[in-house]
């Protein structure tokens, strides 16, 4: 299997991603430097994906490069942060060749230009195991105005991003485990898993309208991550079942196979932006969701009590088979 | 194998780690916020361990710890930073019961309170492979005060920090390859592949003191960093082996097997600095040397060509077998 030893990947596949940004100083040095006069905060996140676990190995590599580069974007995302730059730590295993290395290196460059970010360091390295790429990245947000999990208050509106439960079901579709559905679907519900919609635009704005009160991304599925958000706040949350937004494959897929709405609630891989804003906010969240080209539904509520709640449309809580769900257990 | 689920490792063992700082939001939001006012320049840099590759699955986990941390802390003395903080991306294996990630746990609680830092982030996740930690490291430093590996001026002196071959001479003592020397020769060369002595006193006090011209660690091995630097730099090399700085256990292995040297000049893990300043500088360095309680050693000079040389006491070129040396190749 032909590749390249460290120093030739980095100079051949990892330079050019830095591109003539001076911070990267050429990839070469031991370290980047950034200036931070009027940075504001800085953000900084680390996400590891690996192989088998995190993403399929017979994934497209420039798939692969994309959602390492996004589930740390949904980060910055999530606490309302401009993104500034990114650190690619890669194990490699030895049954990547170059030609797979270009795919995936081709695959980052294409997402940095779309979110208008440089690689600006990192370290590449061999293992006997499978690829493991931890992403580092780092944002900046006006002084204080991160966006966090704590701070839901009784009385707001609870509110999420796109929809819901197209990245587990998009896996599941991947694992053969799921068929029958038009093409299209398919298609959907595979793009989903495999290319998650950061929802930077609208992390930002809800950071700097000062809108969101709590905000978290979806990662461990949006009943877990929910259930999350209500410990840190120190509240629970009410989600309305019939409120929850799907796509037309999510839906016609629980419409033939109810026992799928666990998934939904209880699957990972959405990475959309689940957050709590105040009822006289509406209006104000609407607008951002547009202004950023990003569907907002108001899906429940912040009550006194502890943890995340999903009921009917009776007012009764649903009872899930597998509430939680978590790349590790 | 008894182990915590993700949750339940990161508040257990890693959390205490972020302690009470409030950059770290109790390594329960989505990342980390620092406060950039009066940081001057921000230096990053990663780093990732492989077991197997970058330390031995047998070694103690606190000692792999401190190794994790440490290397990273030798980029921040690289660039003459003073480090601000660390991100943990812990890709763990199923042979790592709860007692073992007790000790790493330790073992970097121990290394971070030296360097008073916390454990500001990070991510945990599942591997199938061999345990692989990144560490992210952030540094501060005065604004274009980072030191570069790219400014070594022809007539400025080559210096170095500690002794050389230390780290490689013990690794091979552990896989087996040498042996016979006495216990405390032993034990130094052992103690100084597992826990890399980062030079950060050092680096800062060279930044500081606008003493260095160019500065980078060592990790490949003297001779191919020097190389690097001076490709870097636009110059060429010239180190003379009988200036090298050797311990005591590495001048008598060298003494009885000659072939050794090589090792001491190709081998990697001895995170030393190597770094070049004006001669007119050389009293200045020596200074902050015993002001860091630092070994600083001059052991050759930059002349006009390119590459890096090792000469003998009359001035030859000594040829090396194997020049460079990688963990990745």
């Amino acid at each position: 299997m032909a590749r390249r030893g460290e120093f030739a990947l980095i100079e051949a596949l990892f330079a050019p991603l830095a591109g003539a940004d001076p911070r990267a100083l050429g990839l070469a040095d031991d370290a980047a430097v950034l200036g931070t006069e009027g940075m504001g905060d800085l953000v900084v996140s680390v996400d590891c994906l690996v192989s088998g676990v995190h993403f399929l190995p017979f994934d497209p590599p420039e798939s692969i490069a994309a959602k390492c580069l996004r589930v740390n974007l949904s980060d910055m995302a999530a606490m309302g942060a401009k993104p500034v730059g990114a650190f690619l730590s890669a194990s490699l295993s030895p049954t990547l060749d170059d030609a797979w290395l270009e795919a995936f290196s081709r695959g980052l460059r294409v997402d940095l230009e779309a979110y208008a970010l440089s690689l600006l360091g990192g370290d590449t390295v061999s293992t006997p195991g499978p690829a493991t790429f931890s992403i580092t990245i780092l944002g900046s947000v006006t002084p204080g105005g991160a966006l966090r999990r704590s701070g839901a208050r009784v009385g707001d509106d609870l509110w999420v991003s796109g929809t819901l439960g197209d990245g587990a079901l998009g896996l599941r579709v991947l694992q053969g485990l799921l068929f029958g559905m038009p093409e299209a679907h398919r298609d959907h519900l595979i793009d989903r898993y495999r290319h998650p919609r950061p929802r930077v635009a609208l992390g930002m704005a809800l950071a700097q309208g000062e809108l969101a009160t709590a905000c978290m991304d979806i990662s461990d599925g949006p009943l877990a991550d929910a259930g999350h958000m209500a410990k840190a706040s120190g509240v629970a949350l009410e989600i309305l079942a019939p409120l929850l937004p799907l796509s037309d494959a999510a839906a016609d897929l629980v419409a033939d196979d109810p026992a799928l709405f666990d998934l939904i609630l209880g699957g990972g891989d959405d990475y959309e932006l689940i957050f709590t804003a105040p009822p006289d906010r509406r209006e104000a969240v609407m607008a951002v969701g547009r202004e950023t080209d990003t569907p907002v539904t108001r899906l429940g509520r912040v009550v006194t009590g502890e943890g995340a709640r999903i009921l009917d449309a009776d007012g009764a809580e649903i009872a899930l088979a597998r509430p939680g769900w978590s790349h590790d257990e």
